[in-house]
């Protein structure tokens, strides 16, 4: 059998014919932000289905169902609501839509970071544990949890916003419009905030132009703005203190939100994915200190770090295609 | 079908024969810290249970199960995994051990706040709610989860640990060994701190002997020691500003992790139990209006704050019992 997994995007919508053994053996793509009107949008995204199909010799009875990965979506009714950053407004059934096409598949809806979570349960490093939690790193910080082998879902399918869990009190502002979230310190953004912090500090101490530039560390004089995260990551690996202590800071937060995570649904392990985790070292060392140091000691050595042994590219796409394991 | 429930205290066992309904028709108490041998233990248990059924002309298969509340106590196993409080030590098996006394009876066991908050779910205000979170505020702070009407459990049922996540930084010294948690601001004996340390903010600007009485209100001469947390909530009822700001200040660090349960499982509600919480209105109030402040955008208006509707002398044979829901 196979499936269709759906990664909508607010600018790009992909597409992936996915074998049972989580492989994709064909994509498409689909502009998102050209259409105004839904059931034209999915038409288009039936088309590309059809066309997949039909290059690979399949039929629809192929396919097992169709997943999809979406902001704001309900995985309990079948829609996306509400979603901020979609041309397409109001409430956007999915279901009901993509019933037009393939009215004997099952449609499974669920936002795009506990659709990782659950990719990582049935294609990942994941295979094997009924418990466990991912935080997603990115421009933003995302959260999915398997509890019992079952994605958590509460009401209207909302759970698992890890990336707004307060972790300062009257920290920095978040773009949610909360202080001291999460995502305000352990995104590209938030790691990008410390690293300029901790160089304002540095630099009233130091004349930028007293400090000797050394191989593969960030030159004082490069603008901020022009400094990336993985930037830092590169420096970091290369030596430099200011990234390194960057990395440090920001493993300390995420370990707090880890320590949480794993007092609330006591995960067998949590996993890491996205840019500020392929830095490797300079996050995942302080990390392992800093989350035993956090952590309730009744969950001593109940609980290990993990990164996702997913493929950056095919995470979003098996991810949606995973969700047709928790309906059939 | 009548079922057992047993509350496992560290002083006192309290057990009950439940009906279907909920309410409890006998009780017995068996002194827990008498026992260091096990099998002894649960054999004066397994005689209280008898002397129940006898006295209601009850044979055992009128039992559904046996529900058991205990700390430390993983649902998967059945036991009870070295309890810190307990006189006996190292893994109790109750699933086995009352298995020798009531061969075909199920046993189910579970950690006492979670066992609440099942008990809030099949006899209580959480009948109709699938996703809800209780917090116990006594002594400490408990918690329970349950998602899609199923107790979260996790990795050997430890899950729900909701009163041992930071929520201040290097906060208030927790029993726990860790710092900040909610358990330090928000037990009755976090309540007292917050209160003796407003006590102590007002008392340098003001001496006390210059402080006027009022009625209902806690007498500055009166030393911190003799002040219980029933005192404060009193106190606040009767408009004393230092004890109604002591519960401000304790319903904004409650409310903190309120909202980091919402942000976790999506509740529909949250349910609150314990002494602190009988105080009423001078924590309910600036409760409702923190919670709303901390609630991140995509949960304004799906999660309500309710109080328990379990009776609290009747809830931890209660909870015990409901357990056996469960798993049959």
């Amino acid at each position: 059998m196979y499936s269709i997994g759906i990664d909508m995007g607010g600018t790009n919508t992909d597409l992936g014919l996915v074998s049972e053994q989580g492989a994709i053996v064909e994509r498409r793509s689909v502009k998102t932000n050209q259409y105004t009107n839904f059931p034209i949008y999915v038409k288009a995204l039936a088309d590309a289905i059809n066309e997949m199909l039909q290059k690979h010799g399949l039929a629809a009875d192929a396919l097992e169902g169709i997943g999809i990965g979406a902001p704001n979506a309900n995985f309990y009714t079948g829609c996306v609501e509400n979603a901020m950053n979609l041309t397409m407004k109001g409430i956007l059934n999915y279901r009901e839509e993509f019933g037009k096409y393939f009215p004997t598949l099952p449609v499974a809806i669920c936002n795009d970071a506990s659709a990782a979570a659950y990719g990582e349960h049935i294609y990942g490093g994941a295979k094997h544990l009924n418990d466990f939690v991912l935080f997603t790193l990115g421009t933003g910080v995302g959260s999915g949890i398997v509890s019992a082998g079952k994605l958590l879902l509460g009401t209207k399918g909302a759970a698992g916003e890890l990336g707004h869990i307060q972790i300062v009190p009257n920290g920095r502002q978040c773009s949610c419009g909360l202080r001291g979230c999460v995502e305000a310190y352990c995104s590209a953004r938030g790691i990008k905030q410390t690293y300029a912090e901790l160089r304002a500090a540095y630099d009233s101490l130091h004349r930028a132009d007293t400090i000797e530039h050394t191989e593969g560390w960030i030159d004082h004089h490069t603008p901020l703005c022009d400094i990336s995260c993985r930037n830092i990551g590169d420096a970091a690996n290369a030596g430099d203190p200011i990234a390194r202590e960057a990395f440090a800071i920001t493993a300390d937060y995420l370990a707090t939100a880890m320590a949480t995570a794993v007092a609330f649904s006591a995960p067998q392990a949590i996993f890491l994915m996205g840019g500020p985790v392929e830095a490797g070292a300079p996050l995942m060392e302080p990390l392992q200190v800093a989350f035993r140091k956090h952590l309730l000691y009744t969950f001593e050595g109940t609980c290990t770090i993990q990164r996702s042994q997913m493929n950056t590219n095919d995470v979003a796409i098996l991810g949606a295609s995973a969700l047709i394991k928790m309906i059939v």
